[in-house]
């Protein structure tokens, strides 16, 4: 029932270590947590979110631990599981697997702004209805 | 029959004119041919050819012309074809499309050469037998 | 008397064959080719174009030839020159070199739009009074 | 008398909220690590650590705080300082300035291992050496 999102990892993707470059990750989190957003608002993720929906979601945090070498020889599964809704945050946890191993395992925050500005709002009712029942399962 | 690789066009990807920059169509052209490698060669692709069956691909020539803008409203479905493919060369065309828009289209050559180095080599036997039929069929 | 942008290529760069990845050449270019603008517009680049200035120059077309490999072992100097200033449009050619050699060539071609539309407009006064006797001295 | 990288914010960095892409700058602060490790060991980043030297230093850790936007109007300066030398792991704290405004801070880990490999080793004497009393000086 949680949001998996599947990356391709790829050549370019590597350093000349071979494996993933350490800056790809925290990318890939993040296309992973818009991917969350269009699985549950309908195909909406921050590009509809800001320019269609009014609000937006900044990144306040994030935090990371990388458990093992992400690689092209596997698709990198992406899990995003949201943590807590605030009065006008959110918290992911995102955790990306290959073959099964964990690769890492990260913590997100962002808070809701009204589209076009910096200014805090209230969390969207359209994303409470969506996001809380999925806060309670996991909880 | 053509091999078509899809891309997830996202909020990261474009810039402030709301479209996608010109910097990532290039990139999602070398990761559709990436993926046509790997549609062919039983899922390898150039980090498989250089690090497991002992040749490369690098680039010596692109060339692209952008169409239409790229959004995240739809996926970009880019549509791979070898059109040549000489004594130690191959050429490949590219196109992009959203939605049944072309958005853009390119030329990619690549050189076949022994991996970890700069020395040329003819096509492998590997790569002509499977590709070798595709540009028959395109031309 | 040209303008070269200097790039410090590192190891989020390289692919595994310890190069410089492909799609990083015309990102960089790019790069240049902005860093142009700010060197001739008193520090504008395209992100002052379109929100202070009021006029885009989205890319129509690129080609490039890959000469030789670019590593983090020198700096990256790509110099830029504007070729061609059409009605509504502008070439530029940029070469890359590391420690003398040369890594790339390419050829770009953007066209004047209005800021946050699709339509085309003359190349603006103020372009063609910086640009103008810079491709009569190329010329 | 602390290292600062600076880096050239561009269009092709900010997303439709004009502002730079949140995975911009885990990347940067990565960049600008690479460039105290050029500083302090004659011009070997982590390239030349792998290539010519023998070993590699893989993060396992990073968290940031996102503090103000970061955009092209300014340089980004960002300030690296080596925080903790363990005794095969070292800690860096990162900060972001634009303008004099603080945009984002931060702290990566990482540990020092055989180069080509995943083996843990103690941290090099030609880094202790350089990096030591860096760190007594923050203290």
């Amino acid at each position: 029932m949680d949001y998996t999102h599947e990356i391709r990892v790829s050549w370019g993707d590597c350093d000349p270590a071979r494996i993933a470059y350490t800056a790809r990750i925290p990318a890939w989190a993040l296309e992973a947590i818009n991917g969350f957003w269009e699985h549950v608002l309908d195909g909406d993720g921050w590009y509809q979110m800001e320019l269609d929906r009014g609000f937006g979601t900044p990144f306040v945090h994030m935090e990371m631990d990388f458990r093992s070498p992400v690689t092209p020889r596997h698709r990198l599964a992406c899990t995003v599981i949201p943590e807590r809704l605030g009065e006008s945050s959110i918290t992911f946890r995102v955790t990306g697997r290959q073959d099964g191993a964990l690769c890492f395992e990260g913590s997100f925050v962002c808070v809701f702004i009204v589209a076009g500005s910096l200014e805090k709002r209230s969390v969207p009712d359209e994303v409470r209805a969506v996001v809380g029942p999925r806060i309670a399962a996991a909880g």
